[in-house]
């Protein structure tokens, strides 16, 4: 079906993992997390929906949890690739490395500019876009928007731009 | 019609404001700026297009150009409404005097946190939504993108958030 979906943060609860990510639900009654649905739960949903392959194009990555989510793609074979700022990469918190040491293959702008996107695209068929950094302030502090389609033609737009600055940020 | 369109910065030239922003078009043999379609042409052909009222909910303004449509729609009797981030307001270069200063209502989140939205809503039925900050380094440094759609459903979700926030951000 059409998927059209909008998302504002900040979020007043933080979603448990175990019930939005895992195989089956959290069954803990102490759990501290939340279980009811938040903007961060139902990005859990659509970037733990991906089977072949993520395309990452976003300008901060600091969140734990959400390179968590790009780590275990990897491991379960998924074709990742993430394109980030150079300056950014280099911050405290940073969670590129990380990606780096799984394997993943990062690119950078290598730019004074900007490399500003937030934006993934899921199995070439799913674009999640806004102005939501992978940042836990984005999450629980900022105000933020994530749009999530399907149409295919702004799909089809994004998965081109990710491509275009692929090749121009190769650094061969 | 439906509108559902993607524009990627940095554009490579500098449109002419008189071609793209004045009842007629520019017709100077020596004309410095260009007379050809860009992304910024095309973000000014959208808010050009407002006749009633413009949501603008955007992080940083700091480009005159930007700025001068906003101040212009006012001038014609368009109602206008702005929000951003308060830190924001106080950097070098931004605009947000000049909108005070013609009269335009300007609201700020008054948190440390970011209102990190970069989003319009034209005459409550189009939405221009992204990456995009209201910078000079949007325009022809950074990599930015932006979504013009007239879908209902998602005009209407930016459109409530933009009123729950001006609520939420009034100082009184
Ligand atoms: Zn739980
Ligand atoms: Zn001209």
């Amino acid at each position: 079906g059409d998927v059209m979906e909008v998302f504002f943060f900040p979020d007043k609860e933080i979603p448990c993992k175990v019930h939005f990510l895992s195989e089956t639900r959290c069954f803990k009654d102490s759990c501290k997390y939340s279980h009811r649905k938040t903007s961060l739960s139902e990005l859990y949903r659509y970037l733990g929906s991906c089977r072949r392959s993520m395309d990452v194009c976003v300008f901060v990555m600091t969140c734990v949890d959400l390179a968590d989510i790009v780590v275990s793609m990897r491991q379960r074979g998924v074709a990742v690739r993430v394109i980030t700022d150079d300056e950014q990469e280099k911050i405290t918190g940073s969670q590129i490395w990380r990606l780096r040491k799984e394997g993943i293959c990062v690119r950078t702008d290598h730019s004074s500019n900007f490399m500003h996107h937030k934006f993934v695209v899921v199995d070439d068929q799913l674009l999640i876009n806004g102005s939501f950094n992978w940042t836990r302030n984005a999450i629980t502090g900022n105000q933020e928007n994530v749009i999530v389609t399907n149409h295919t033609r702004v799909v089809g737009a994004f998965k081109a731009e990710f491509e275009k600055l692929w090749e121009q940020f190769d650094p061969k």
